[in-house]
């Protein structure tokens, strides 16, 4: 059985009490925002015909996905983060800011006041195991300058998929580093290759993916941050190449220019030479950033982060433990 | 800076992705309406130029919410339970099915399992405050005949806006009691006037409602399901007259036919024949109930209720315990 009654004046009026529209008080931003949400989903629910199991199975969704703080690990899925990447290139051309490395989705998983080192960092601890990355690369200006003490922000998942901080398992900040570039512009960390990683399986972000016949798995990754003052704040990361999901990233982060191989080396000169026992995989990624007056475009958007706001965090952080 | 991308063929592209409508597994109508919603708000985002600011901080709101289990406390304060029973209400109209007493929305507070009894229970334990409510009526058809055997669950708040299993001070099952009626069609109950509540200040839901300009009050209530073999199965609520929030409640589910005084006696012999000991509040509710002959419309619709499903609740009740 079916009816419409989205366009009743009846459901019009009942809009317009729900937004608060008639009510003096509150945010205007957010009456019209909420409006529009509501309306939207009331047209959803006649067009659909959706029924109370429907809908109450939905709020239980909405509930589980909450309780485990998945709403940042469905967003990408969803498509939301890399939208917002698309809207956000399509300002930078409207205001003819172009050139410099793509920006790819930050992920939910950074977390401030990692340790800072200039040029050289050694991102993993003496427990991690995994086959040792040399990551190195130099970050420039679009005309090929080098930037010297540009703040490079690293963080990956170690040979498991795990993220510290979030994977008990690790140190603190293992795998997390802050580096500020050396006078050749240069930034190395030594580390281990990270293995990609997938949703937790039966968790409520895998429930809407596997109804959408779709997987949650990503491809190995590196997280960058790049700053530096007179350049725009660029959020970043790299896929390392023939990861059999670098091309069908459940997120959606994967760009051409951010598919990077890792190299591996066994020459003992090589292996000397960096001070390392063995042999290794190096993975050489070179940052420009495109130049910029505005402050508000040097500084990366506020976001709820890790550490970065820990008051607001507290609740948000215990649910992400196994993610 | 304002541009809009949704209407471009990558957008499109990216949305049928998203959707799983490339993809061969899943569900046709899950990808129909997830490929919907998210084109909604993609479209919103755009629209309205929504910020990453913005973005993330609802996302947090979301995780806030599931965090505590409040999406079907949000739910009616956004209008979606009372505008499914609208869409009922239309549903029942078109099939010609008219007559009975209103329904109105279940509220997310049931509690299945509540002790039974034939004609007269006493629901509320000794521990309980408050005036002292004898709740009574009689279940008839639409033609006026009794209905013997029905079946009349109710469950309502403490005089402090407290439910049972919610809130942990009150014992198991206070205040929640299932009533069948007697040869005469009659249920009668003893228990506490209730007092209408809030949603807890401060709450994820509270900060929703208030940057709508709008409060999160609802008047005193008692809430029913009724049904019987031969008859649409009703949920709903009576508030009580004369609150302040009688015709201003939050979750929007106020009906005229559903407002019930109670009624203050004082009589002794009033007292005396009900077996009290002092004053009392009378609340007298007579439900019609519609016949129909379609099974599926003589129970109610599935969802996840307490200890109705106590598997999948397990984790969604454990943040309740505040509302």
């Amino acid at each position: 059985m079916s009816v419409k009654i989205f366009d009743t004046p009846e459901v019009q009026d009942f809009l317009a009490k729900i937004s608060g529209l008639e009510a003096s008080g509150g945010n205007a931003r957010s009456k019209q925002i909420v409006h529009r949400l509501v309306s939207d989903l009331f047209r959803l629910i006649d067009d659909f015909d959706v029924t109370e199991e429907e809908y109450w199975a939905a709020v239980n969704l909405l509930n589980a996905l909450g309780s485990q703080t998945q709403f940042g690990l469905l967003s990408p899925g969803l498509g939301f983060d890399h939208f917002l990447d698309m809207r956000r290139d399509a300002i930078d051309a409207e205001a003819k800011r172009t050139g410099g490395t793509p920006r790819t989705i930050e992920g939910p998983l950074y977390v401030a006041g990692a340790p800072e080192a200039e040029g050289f960092a050694r991102m993993s601890d003496e427990a991690t195991e995994g086959e040792t990355m040399w990551l190195t690369g130099q970050v420039r200006d679009v005309d090929g300058t080098p930037i010297q003490g540009a703040k490079v922000e690293i963080w990956h998942a170690n040979d498991k998929g795990g993220y510290s901080f979030f994977d008990p398992s690790q140190s603190e900040y293992n795998l997390r580093r802050t580096l500020y570039t050396d006078s050749d512009g240069r930034y190395t960390a030594r580390s281990v290759i990270p293995s990609g990683y997938g949703v937790p399986e039966g968790s409520p972000t895998d429930v809407v993916l596997t109804s959408l016949g779709r997987h949650g798995r990503r491809p190995a990754h590196i997280h960058f941050f790049i700053s530096s003052p007179g350049h725009q704040h660029l959020t970043t990361q790299i896929n390392l190449a023939g990861d059999p999901y670098t091309f069908d990233d459940f997120a959606f982060a994967t760009r051409e220019e951010l598919v990077i191989p890792a190299e591996r080396i066994e020459d003992a000169d090589e292996i000397q030479q960096r001070g390392l026992e063995g042999p290794f995989s190096q993975v050489i990624f070179d940052i420009e950033l495109a130049p910029t007056d505005e402050s508000a475009l040097q500084t990366r958007h506020a976001r709820p982060r890790a550490k970065e706001n820990a008051h607001d965090l507290a609740s948000q952080l215990a649910g992400t433990a196994k993610v």
